[in-house]
This record gives structure tokens, sequence and C-alpha cells, in this order.
């Protein structure tokens, strides 16, 4: 390939979003403490679609309209869901040629927020050398749009942000001169010879800790697992072809 | 000192700021390419007030009533100006026994974001050690509030936040939650060996080289060069009382 070097920013919050205004470029939503890996999860077990609504009255509206509903607060299942936020649940059984509508704290909402870019991905580790083969086949700007926490930086999505940013650069076909994209590099250069070890100190395991819901965390760091990549298409989710 | 540990945490922009609601809290403005090292140099010099100003209007009309007015946007001093943003304007010849109006792209916004706290300080290597025992002896939550670049991540305000957050948890009275200031911490643990040469790759180094306004950076990351410590009292920023 050849020409101008395409650019890669990292945007930690969807609160910061606006100030990343490129429509032209690819988004790509990392909520990787458990959204994202979760939504890879159910494409690669056969889901139909994902809806991704934002609030939790929306979640709500389509339960009472009889679809299938996961929905989750603070890492919470909502008692009107038919479940939550773990990418366990989202199994071959209960979800294959299924159309899920999908709620969580952070991750949903980032996904809205980005909906002006020219694609939107969802990226995890799950899905990481399918995501960033496709990346590179676009020549398109990419902005990683980190959900966080409650509007918050986190460093489990600035992780992946960085190990995303690195493997770009190196391809030769990205740079950057963006602070929050080099940050990122830097923090996963010192997460990486030993992700669990640094992911312990991360707040969000914490909070997972204490709803006994970390037992993802080493399968949501998996490098990998699938090759599908979720887009989104008219405010739901799909498989893109090319990746399934 | 006894009793439990206070928190620190750190917010990397002024937009992000809403989220860090705690009135209790010390909060302290990082600026440090150039404001909050300019308003630190300025005390030290002799200024007898600052007014920060957010919008270059209110800096006019103050410039219009007569006062001496230091006004900058993305690095360029704006015409109605006295002076502009570099640290080297606020001379002792120029400054001393004067009040100032202040007017910057971003750290005085900043000021203005956090003005609800329970004191708001402006931050700088250039009082690095007098801030750290000030914020020790207070015995209160402190929010580093990194003023950014147009409510961007930046890599040189991070980088202080974590050496004074590193400081402060060394002290034993401080602890942190906080995924931010983590990400600081080892930032500027990646950093602090050879700060120029990490310093070289921030986009503000680059802007301010474009500007030929580079020749500050090496002062701005010098620690130690006063004991002043300005903090905000109705409005204006004055020298606290301890520090001169």
């Amino acid at each position: 390939m050849t020409g101008k070097k395409k650019n890669i920013e990292v945007c930690f919050s969807p609160a910061l979003f606006p100030g990343f205004r490129n429509p032209e470029a690819i988004a790509v939503i990392v909520d990787i403490l458990r959204a994202t890996s979760a939504i890879v999860t159910a494409f690669e077990n056969g889901v139909d679609r994902i809806i991704p609504v934002g609030t939790l009255e929306e979640a709500k509206a389509f339960k009472e309209k009889g679809f299938m509903v996961a929905a989750e607060r603070d890492g919470l299942v909502r008692d009107f869901a038919d479940f939550g936020n773990s990418p366990y649940n989202f199994t071959r059984e209960r979800i294959a040629g299924k159309q899920i509508v999908y709620s969580t704290t952070n991750g949903t909402k980032a996904i809205h927020v980005a909906k002006d870019c020219n694609q939107v991905l969802i990226g995890a580790y799950l899905n990481f050398t399918s995501l960033k083969d496709w990346i590179i086949k676009q020549q398109r700007d990419v902005i990683f749009l980190c959900a966080g926490w409650k509007n918050k930086f986190n460093l489990e999505d600035t992780l992946f942000a960085g190990a995303m940013g690195g493997e770009l650069i190196s391809s030769g076909e990205f740079e950057t001169i963006c602070d929050s994209t080099k940050a990122a590099i830097d923090l996963y250069g010192q997460a990486r010879n030993d992700m669990m070890k640094y992911i312990d100190k991360v707040a969000q395991r914490t909070r997972l800790r204490k709803n006994k819901l970390d037992d993802v965390i080493a399968y949501c760091h998996t490098f990998d697992l699938t090759r599908v990549i979720p887009i989104l298409r008219n405010n739901h989710l799909e498989a893109l072809e090319t990746s399934i």
C-alpha cells in the first residue's frame, strides 16, 4: 500500500468524543470488561443481530414487545432482563439465530456516541487480529473509543487501544500525533508481559470481584478466539460478512 | 498523622471534571506547558494578584478598564494583550506588585471548572515540593485537574500528576482507587529517568516548536525553583501566606 499514513487516535471517554470530530474515520468501540467482549462472543456463537440501547427504559420497552433482552447496570443484571453482561451468558444454545437487545453501563452508550463515524466496529482481544487486519485494509483514520466507567478513564480499555495502536503503527500504514494513543501504547508496553498481574490493579477488577463476576477476566484478555467482527448498521450490530 | 488515608484522583480533562464531584477535595490545576508554570513564576517574581478569565472577551474588557493583560490562544499572544503565556514574560521588572488579568487556551478554563472545590491550587514542577508538603498537611482528598489541550488528554500534565501522585502515596497518607492516577504514576515511572527525551514526543512540544516557543520546556520541568503556592480566593489567585 502507498500514500499518506492514516492517523490513529484514542478517546478515553464517551464524554470526550465530541472533540474527535472526524466523520471519515472508523470508530472502534472498546469495553473489554465486559460489553465488547460479550458482543464479540455473541456473534461467534451465532447471534443474528444485537440492538444496542442506551437506557434501561428503552431496553424494558423492547422486552415488553417480546425481544430477548440483556441488560445490566454496575455489573448487575436488571430484574426485567433475560440475562446480563457476562460473555458466558451468550451461549450458542441461548442466542444462535436470534435478535438480542443489549444495554450496559458504559459500552452501549459508547456505540451510540460514535454512530456518525464512517463505520463503527466492536473491538475486543477475542477478535484482535481479525479486526487489526480489516482496519489496515480500509486505509482510513481510526479512533478507538474507550467506553471507560461512567465517563471516566479506565485502564483495561486503554491497554487494548495501546495494543492495537502499536500493531497498526508497526504495520507501516498508520501514525499518530495523539498523546492519548502514545500513553496507551506505553501503558500496554508496561502491562503486556504479565497482563493478569497488571489488570489486577484496575478499578473494574475490584468491582467485578465484589459482585463475584471476575471469572471472565482471563477470558476477556484472550487473543483471537474468533475472526468475527461486529459492525453497526442502521442501529443494530451484525457480523461483517468478511469476518464470518 | 493518623486516621483513614485520603484519596487521590486525576482528571484528564476539564470536560470530565463533573464526574469528580467532591466539594471537600483540594483541586490542583495542572497546565505544565505553560499556564501553571507561568503563574507560579509570576508569584515567585512578586505579582500581587492574577485574575484568571476564561474568554478573550473578558480579557479584552479588563484591558479596556486599564488592567495589564496576558492572553494567548493556541500559543500565540493576542494583539490587544500586553504579553502572552511564556513564563519568561512574567519578569519581576514587569509585574512585581501588580495585578494581572490572564487568559489562556486551556489553563484558565480549568481553574474556573474547579472553583467549587474546597481549595483550588496551582501546581507546577517549579513549586513541586512546597505544594506536596502543603497537600499532605491538609488531610483532605486531592484531585489533580489536568488542563489538557482543548479538552483532550495530554501527556505533560499527566506526568506531573503521576509524579505528585506517587509522592503522596509514598508519604503513607494517601491512597488511590482511580485508574487515571494509576496510569499517570506508571507513565511518570517510564518518563522520569529521561524527562526531556519523553517530553520530546508530546503533541504540545510539536506545537510550541512550530511557533518557536519551545525554549521554555526544560524550565517548565525544573523542580523546586520556588516555595510559592498560588491559591484561588474570590475569583483571583494570590500567594498562600505560608508559601511566601
